[in-house]
């Protein structure tokens, strides 16, 4: 399986805490811990030609990690259509925390993906169901001591399945983990992972991460979004 | 539109807080703050024959309210057939609190409905679907000073949709507001609701349970489950 | 209510059958069945100015049907972004035929909404949903002698509900009644519709536009869109 | 993993077509089809001690398959609690056709699950959702010369995925091919499979059966339903 870890790599280069936390980048961070003998796992960044996401290296990836903040907006409409139809092709795609203002998972969603935010909280991870893939592994409730909090009302279509629940200490509460399909893709949203927070440190998150890449991997690698005229399949 | 709010009423005798809280019992208490113009309101209680609940009363019940916690068992399995198929018929139902263990939700849920429990937690429910008619007048969120902290996981099958969430002081959250449909009858759970707590004073909670009877109510007053063998509709 | 039957009025200019069929235009003749004493009604083509629908216009629609084929790309993407916005505030939409191609309910979906074809099949519509409000009134199955086939797979995400499927002729089947929630707004999808086809004589059909403005219109007529930084709700 | 295929095995002893079609009943045909070097199969039916379900069988059970239809009252109720116990501890349950009224089923969905039927009528199964595991490697429809047609509307709880929808000659629609989680449990009812037409011969209906084996297969073996009275996870 070839998995891309993109991030818009920003925050990287201004804020000496993030590469602190996350050498590599977050990015390199994230890959780092995905990487196994089944697992094949690449990075992108918003600086690169295409944002690294050239079509020859999108046909190839099976998964696609999201991590964008401060520069969605410089992210090229070309690119994130050709994520776009890569998804509805088959293609599995897990947005992380301030992702879900991307251009892409808006765009999957149909809707703005709003919430509330305040930095520094402490947020507990509540897993809401226990048989789904993604949760394997993972106990009843974990402890964040250091996370942005986002809180609900949060602007998405009702998921498919909302596997965790956010709790934050300021009295909120978020949809931390929530599972949509669209096309033949499957897309997983996760909260945790401000830049400047050490949550992907955590062995939950990680394995959450790792999880969801596996879940949301494609059955199809490539099918035509066609619509066409047909004759009848049965005499009429 | 017929409303019939069913309280087992076994605390009320034996707890003086309750009436206190209540007068004329959670069911008196609940039907003083639904009766309006277009909704006629009765109350039923377990020590009544049929426990309040004939098939002549159920016939022209378009909502019933169920409140029950200490005597799930005492209802006769008859009288929860009878409910059971009411709702299936188009009659809406409501279940508040503790109802979540009673045999009317658990059977047209499939699963066990359990939770995590402790009493006298400070509880902040949040609107997670704003648009929703059961939300109707609901603020972004509401405080509740004192009520019975109910936690994640909460053995449901995945509501169609969440409109409430709870969050607790003591770290727990809760999907404390969904809805289902079984055959042509809608099902709204709400939490809040401890006998010993001033939740049912709250204006809100009021509002919410005022939404969700007119929101359940049917379509179909009546409708017969059966399993025709039938003609072809087409030529063939 | 404020109703508006939106009709991108070109086959109307181009094929005599169309107005034959529908005196009018789609618009109008759609409208003419809508209106009623709860209900104001009013049309808007794509050869107006804006479309038709200026912001003040949106901003007084509580409910906006959708007809469009051959031109859904010269409606201006700024148009689309405003019926958008005014969606996610609670406006109910209704998308007809092949309005599934239409700009605004494939940025809704997020997914392309293809399907498959075919001219003059016969259709019969099944009510999967009885208790459904669009489908009050709805016989168990309609018969429309002349219809375009619509065929699975239809490439839009999970419904919220399946109100009905349409089975053809020729062997196909079609989810041709479907709902989902985006941000505040409902929005409704109905399959019948072609220009050159009587399926807007029906009674049923008729009906059913009916049922879905008056379930899809909004319990808010305008709710700003945000992403607040908050204080904490409770002592942390 | 460990799959039982239960079969109440009635019509095999009564119908000389059934065994001629399906050698060692159908528990044994489609035992035969499933077996493979990762999948254990065995055999249960209703004439056998506590129906072939005794405890210790259930615990070492991954996916149950269910087949009846005469005879679905004589499964003793305690029987159908274990049965349903495990499921919401973890056990996939795949049910095929004429299992839409049995016990298991209708005390998972909640609801009775009723349809209508007309025997010996052309099916063609639409793959509704290509993506999912269960339609891997079928094509978007094939054909079943001859099998019980089922109608909608189907009695069932609004399915977490429809996967395939069914065609049939007299004019009819079904949801053919539905998922469904409870508990830990994951469920697939399927309609093909009337006791004396071929459609377990289809290459299809079998890929699909094993398609479906797998995808409920499940991550926990056994988790304890309880209802904790639980200490705060945070101070307060």
């Amino acid at each position: 399986m070839n998995v891309v870890v993109w991030n818009e790599n920003v925050h990287e280069k201004m804020d000496p805490r993030v590469t602190e936390l996350y050498p590599g980048g977050i990015h390199g961070y994230v890959a780092s811990f995905l990487a196994d003998q089944d697992v094949k796992v690449s990075t992108a960044t918003l600086d690169m030609p295409q944002c690294g996401l050239p079509q020859e290296v999108l046909e190839e990836t099976d998964v696609l990690i999201w991590w964008g903040h401060m520069a969605h907006d410089q992210v090229p409409d070309e690119v994130v259509e050709r994520v776009h139809k890569r998804v509805l092709e088959g293609m599995g795609l897990v947005v992380l925390h301030s992702g879900h203002f991307s251009k892409i998972f808006t765009k999957l969603m149909g809707t703005p993906c709003n919430l509330k935010w305040r930095d520094d909280a402490r947020e507990r991870v509540w897993t809401v169901k226990p048989n789904h893939p993604i949760a394997e592994g993972i106990p009843e409730s974990f402890s964040l001591p250091c996370e942005e909090m986002y809180g609900e009302p949060f602007g998405i279509p009702e998921p498919q399945e909302v596997v965790f629940i956010g709790w934050f200490n300021g009295g909120e509460v978020f949809r931390s983990g929530c599972t949509w399909v669209r096309g033949n893709g499957k897309v997983f949203y996760f909260q945790p992972g401000h830049e400047t927070n050490p949550s992907f440190q955590n062995e939950y998150v990680q394995r959450i991460i790792r999880n969801a890449v596996k879940w949301c991997s494609p059955i199809h690698r490539k099918i035509e979004i066609i619509c066409p005229h047909v004759e009848p399949s049965e005499p009429c």
